[in-house]
């Protein structure tokens, strides 16, 4: 009896966490919905200033609505502005104000020919009247949908024509069964103003938000987030190049604990080594990936930017098509990025011996080229233009250095094991054309190829292993590459071309970034020596016209 | 008199041509119109089909306004089943359903909030009621507004937030002024349900377009534009090749004419074959670069996919994800392909003498690569899975023969012309020590340094210059890099080893080929020989439950 009591207690106590714990979950749900929310606002404030502009905007609107005397002025259709502010108020001032005038001129363009589709039907018969509100309906819908298949249409301009087709629509079909269309079509245009009026007093005088400046940022981003792949990407090489320092420095065997170590990071402590190696991996993966993705944005941003009038007022539009080239040649560059990347995340690796030779010429070149991106990007943040001198001599330097290097290290190319072993003894070989080299590939090659088909072999005996096969199969076909002789010099050769490939890229993007300079009028470089100074104060003169037109430059100056 | 009345009748006529000419170029804007309409069609004329499809829902969803019957029915508020029928139907079935059940629940959850706030403010004073009226509509502005940046929210329910906030805001500000919103509530929701009805109608059972067959046929173009760009990049290395090979096969007196015309055309006519380049440059982007820039296509693409029914009738769910997948290796694979373009048209080439040695190797491992792709291709066209041994023995003999063209070939990495004229002597210079090489460098190297001091001066003394002067620098600068002794040979060991690469990445492809094709339940492979006739008739058994619910593969066995 007290043992069914105590049962009886037991079962309501689980009961009871049964019941509690979904609660407690759900009462936990808010709570991390809360954290979200804020984390998003957080990361750019400027969304929830947005989301209070858009209250505030939205409450203004239905004043027109609950206040007598606006009641009495626009009636019912109030609605519409109310409509209006919903649809057209967005994050940037550019893409209100281009919502804004398409819905303006959709609506001003639907409502003329709808006026004028009702003059032609007013005073025909009913049926008359049904067969011209259908068939003019009809003709309208196919015309207007047709063309927001035009690039330039649906670039632009497509939400106007949709606006263009609902305005139309309604007048039409409303006149059918209303004699006068012209109050309804007044009231919807004032409506649709008023709601336009209301967003683009919100978006462009209130903490407004550019896109112009958006672009402009995210170009500098971009500059950065470069800068950061490439200084990213040598700690990775130094990690591995610092193992096999200390491999070759270490060989004693009072260090044996100590080489262990290391060769146990390097080779044993693979799942770790390769935990690690992920993360360097996308963090320098952000840095390029955020370039190669931003085609669409950039293409946005810079369309949005154009309607925006911060710029147009000083007489001259700004050029933010240049961003656009300038995001494509950066692009360009971004590829070389991710091919040397390939290198450092490449299945066929150069011995770790063979890149410690090339360490010092190779960073010196990175960061010569980290130096320039910075430079880019410091420049172009400030609105200035950049050194004259942005492609130093040191990078020139830099290259030299690498390439007496690599004239220095033939012998590389001949296969490193044997190379340390028997240089002579292989030149020698060479020259009487005896290629054993080749001899021992073939052999390590066939090897693996028996390996396959064994595999296959196997396949045929167990075919109920084929799946687990199937994904092994890679990894083997990965070992058979690695095995090929060809492996232990080429990938280094492809680094240091890629490596020569990235400086010519990075001059077309100064190239890129000084057209921008010209044609946005960026302030002159101030100058740190003679030469400099000299230039830019002889330029100042040249481009008196173009800074008159632009304060901000002649401020700076 | 007669000279003024001649004077007289030219200005007459040239007035008329004045007159005439800007008539007759407008009479050419709406042909010139008519031609860029038809081409549009003509690219794909599914577009002509929606725009009807668009033109007849609408004529129908009018009805609803013109017909007695009808109009009776639903009254003045037929006109929000138009403006639905306007904003919901899309191009492909999956966009509309998506659009379409997003405003539906966007008007049923603020139909349901505008209600409970009525219930609440009934019965209070007027001044009261603006209040509740205007905080609601400010707090639910605010939030949804907010609401909107969360990437989920953004990703799939944009359209509903937006819905929702106007569909809140009509009824909200409507009830301060209306006694009862009960039926303005049931008629918003019967005409966008009836309007929603005739928009899936339409997109659904006439004519249907799916997001899932674009997607499909995207990701089958994809795998033929890279194979076109790999194929098409040998094309552009064989005409090198074959300018060199007439060079090198004719170095005879006799042949000076021909050997003229071969230089001549390939050092001398650089406009005329930088223009040729251009267009085989242009001809190779396009495969890659559709590939790179597909990102977010895809997504969308895929994002709409989901929503479509065809698929998951089958009781489960079709992986469009997978698809999405695929393409983000595919762009991975195309960073190669897109490194192996650059090195084509790089600043920086190998002598076409050493190119040629390579030539055959090479071409085979491209012919072999882009044999792979058109399989995949035509695997995942036809929805069967690809041949097991899709990456064949011959993709790894094709390697194992550059790789020992490439051992054959040491020397090459010394420097080609010196390499010809004194391999002996070089080799004992390295052994010894002594790097003439390196000093030749360094000379060679230091006199672009003073030519680009020199030009540095130039450009102190005659400032107005600056600007022809900037556009010049990197061109001075590629020589000399290109001066450079090491990009002899180089850059055809960047092109060996991303090629090599390449292949490795072409197995990660084809993996997440394989995952796509189980995870879609494709059809097997139905084999050429024993062995995988065998294996897939017992792969057969052990997938047999997920067959049986998918009557296209059961059909196609």
């Amino acid at each position: 009896m007290a043992m069914a009591c105590a049962l009886n207690s037991i079962n309501k106590k689980s009961t009871l966490l049964m019941l509690t714990a979904p609660v407690k979950t759900i009462g936990r749900i808010p709570a991390s919905w809360g954290r979200h929310a804020w984390s998003i606002g957080r990361e750019d404030p400027r969304r929830a200033v947005h989301a209070l502009k858009a209250g505030t905007a939205l409450t203004l609107v239905s004043l027109l609505y609950i206040l007598e005397p606006f009641f009495k002025g626009i009636g019912k259709n109030a609605m519409w502005a109310v409509m209006t502010v919903v649809v057209v108020l967005e994050f940037t001032a550019g893409a209100t104000i281009c919502k804004g005038l398409n819905r303006g001129l959709g609506t001003v363009l639907a409502s003329s020919l709808a006026l004028l589709i009702e003059l032609v039907a007013s005073g025909t018969g009913k049926v008359f009247r049904a067969f011209i509100v259908g068939a003019s309906v009809f003709i309208i819908g196919f015309a207007a949908t047709y063309v927001r298949f035009f690039p330039t249409i649906k670039k632009s301009y497509d939400y106007g024509v949709l606006i263009f087709l609902l305005t139309f629509n309604l007048i039409t079909v409303s006149s059918y069964r209303q004699n006068d269309v012209l109050p309804l079509t007044r009231d919807r245009l004032s409506t649709i103003a008023i709601g336009c009026a209301i967003c683009l007093f919100m978006s462009l005088l209130v903490l407004p938000n550019w896109s112009g400046e958006d672009l402009h940022n995210s170009t500098v981003n971009k500059f950065e987030g470069l800068a950061t792949s490439i200084e990213g990407g040598y700690p990775l090489l130094l990690v591995h190049i610092k193992a096999c320092n200390n491999y070759q420095n270490s060989p004693k065997n009072s260090d044996k604990r100590k080489l262990t170590a290391c060769v146990n990071e390097y080779f044993r402590d693979q799942d770790k080594d390769d935990n690690d190696k992920q993360e360097a991996r996308a963090s320098i993966q952000i840095g390029y990936r955020a370039v190669l993705d931003s085609k669409s944005s950039d293409e946005t941003l810079a369309h949005y930017a154009s309607w925006e009038p911060r710029h147009s007022m000083h007489c001259y539009s700004y050029p933010w098509q240049k961003y656009v080239k300038l995001g494509s040649v950066l692009r360009h560059f971004a590829y070389t990025v991710a091919a040397l990347h390939g290198c450092l995340e490449s299945e066929i690796q150069t011995p770790p011996s063979v890149r410690l030779l090339f360490r010092d010429p190779c960073t010196r070149v990175a960061r010569e080229v980290v130096k320039v991106l910075q430079e880019l990007a410091v420049s172009i943040r400030r609105h200035r233009r950049c050194a004259p001198d942005v492609l130093s001599d040191h990078l020139h330097e830099a290259l030299q250095d690498l390439n007496s290097a690599i004239i220095s290290q033939p012998r590389l190319f001949l296969g490193s094991k044997r190379a340390c072993a028997a240089n002579k003894h292989m030149l020698m070989e060479l020259n009487s054309g005896n290629h054993t080299a080749s001899r021992t590939t073939l052999h390590s090659f066939k090897t693996d190829a028996t390996a396959l088909s064994e595999r296959k072999n196997t396949g045929t005996e167990q075919p109920q292993e084929h799946n687990e096969r199937g994904m092994l199969r890679p990894t083997l076909s990965k070992i058979a590459i690695t095995s090929l002789e060809f492996s232990q010099a080429l990938p280094f050769a492809a680094f240091a071309s890629l490596l020569v490939e990235m400086v010519v890229r990075l001059e077309m993007v100064i190239e890129e970034v000084k057209n921008l300079e010209r044609a946005a009028n960026f302030r002159e470089f101030p100058g740190h020596d003679h030469l400099v100074i000299d230039l830019s104060s002889k330029e100042m003169t040249r481009n008196s016209n173009a800074t008159a037109l632009n304060p901000v430059s002649a401020a700076a100056e």
